[in-house]
């Protein structure tokens, strides 16, 4: 048996075809984002002179960036055809490289309030955001600390996987309840849309959504076959 | 041992933990809900001449109505020390009353835009809401087909289980999201909004949020432990 035939077994078709849905409903979120903010709204550019140009960046990379590596970390251990050593290293630096494009994107939108004398931190979607993020970084450490680090006892992981595997998928959720908050605060501000620009909205919502329970589905179907 | 001895031992401390938390957020989230209706709204009524009295009774029935008893049907194997068989109706039914007192929320959502002349179903609210109703009635009518009909071999009813467990999850978490992007878009229609009313909606939106994954940990610590 080699080690895809392996995890085949390990984890049962149906978590396997939720792996696979999570990456259709994953790009075309990432698509549906693109047209919006390339073709319906001012494109992206962090250092431009157009604060519009500036906030869009955060969406981008909240969702791209951050979301969707995240959710590609916690499905690394089904994708990822290797070692389990090396699944654990790969999903640590995804996550790594998720909470830094994840903190450009944050930084995007405070530019954003700043350009346009905006106080921060006041919608129900930045507390969320800032929340999320927090307990994400959280997370990430709590887990190198326990998992990585040589030392900690078997019995302390043990303990310690039913609370990460848990508060991860709680936290992907909290991530996802996050950019369709904001996507909704955005529609809201932006007023009178096109019909075909309010369409690819709701269809990237609906996306992002479609995305955050597959991932979900992925992991927890895997636990209970 | 009695019931509730067997029962703290099968789950484990933790989840407890997270259900009396559960009830915790949810009554918090019901106490602003009201308080923001009653006090910064104009109360509820079905039967109004006033359309805004009849669309408050949307969020009211769909959170207290709809989201919080379907997260006590959830909890009921851990909350409700009684037999197996009795739990399992009272789960069965607690969603069957949430599920009607959905019905009733979405008919003054509906209602409210036949008022006010207002097209249906143009929303990213209403396109997750409907798709997450729908989704729910037919977990329901799934749930009482594989596990309390007699008939379906014990075989059918634990491949069920994965599904049903991991689904009726991820509906809590659709039903979190639709009520999220409901607030903030009637926070996007209602325009400047005092202070005061403004804090009392992000801390229901966080209680809404947290009562969610509350429920979810509920579910999942105890499987995982
Ligand atoms: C997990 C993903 C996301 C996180 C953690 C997040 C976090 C934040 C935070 C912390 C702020 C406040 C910045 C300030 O106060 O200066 C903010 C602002 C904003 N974000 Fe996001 N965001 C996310 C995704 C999105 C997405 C996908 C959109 C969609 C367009 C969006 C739209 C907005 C808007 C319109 C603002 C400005 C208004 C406000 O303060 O709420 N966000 N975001
Ligand atoms: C240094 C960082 C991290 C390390 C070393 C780490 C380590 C691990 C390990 C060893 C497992 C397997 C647990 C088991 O089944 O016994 C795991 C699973 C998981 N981790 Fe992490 N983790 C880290 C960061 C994170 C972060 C930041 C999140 C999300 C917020 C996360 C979410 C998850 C999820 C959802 C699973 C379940 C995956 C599955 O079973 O398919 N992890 N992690
Ligand atoms: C799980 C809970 C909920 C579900 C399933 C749901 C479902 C729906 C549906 C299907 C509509 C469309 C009615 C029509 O087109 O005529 C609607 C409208 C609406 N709902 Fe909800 N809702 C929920 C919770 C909430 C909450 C908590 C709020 C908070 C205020 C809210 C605010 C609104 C608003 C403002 C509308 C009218 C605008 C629109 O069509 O989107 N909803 N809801
Ligand atoms: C006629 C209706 C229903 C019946 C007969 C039913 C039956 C069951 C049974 C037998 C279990 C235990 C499964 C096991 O652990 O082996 C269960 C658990 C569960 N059901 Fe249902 N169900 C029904 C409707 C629903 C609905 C509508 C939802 C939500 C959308 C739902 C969500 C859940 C959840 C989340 C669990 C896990 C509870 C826990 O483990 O603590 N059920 N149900």
């Amino acid at each position: 048996m080699d080690v895809h035939e392996a995890h085949r077994v390990r984890y049962g078709r149906s978590a396997l075809r939720v792996t696979i849905l999570a990456h259709v409903f994953g790009t075309l979120a990432i698509i549906l984002l693109l047209v919006w903010l390339l073709h319906f709204r001012e494109g992206l550019d962090l250092d431009s002179d157009d604060p519009n140009r500036i906030f869009n960046v955060h969406p981008f990379l909240m969702f791209f960036g951050f979301i969707f590596l995240a959710g590609e970390a916690m499905m690394a251990y089904k994708t990822v055809g290797a070692e389990r050593k090396v699944q654990k290293y790969i999903h640590m630096f995804v996550h790594l490289v998720a909470i830094v494009l994840g903190i450009v994107g944050l930084h995007a939108a405070f530019k954003f309030h700043e350009k346009r004398g905006i106080s921060n931190l006041y919608s129900l979607h930045s507390w969320i955001g800032i929340g999320t993020f927090s307990l994400f970084c959280l997370q990430w450490l709590l887990g190198m600390s326990v998992f990585l680090f040589p030392g900690a006892p078997m019995e302390t992981r043990a303990r310690a996987a039913a609370w990460h595997v848990s508060g991860g998928r709680a936290l992907m959720f909290m991530a996802i309840c996050t950019a369709l908050t904001g996507l909704m605060e955005k529609v809201g501000f932006l007023g009178q849309l096109r019909h075909s620009e309010a369409r690819v909205i709701n269809f990237l919502g609906l996306s992002i959504l479609l995305f955050g329970i597959s991932v979900d589905l992925s992991v927890s179907l895997a636990r209970y076959i």
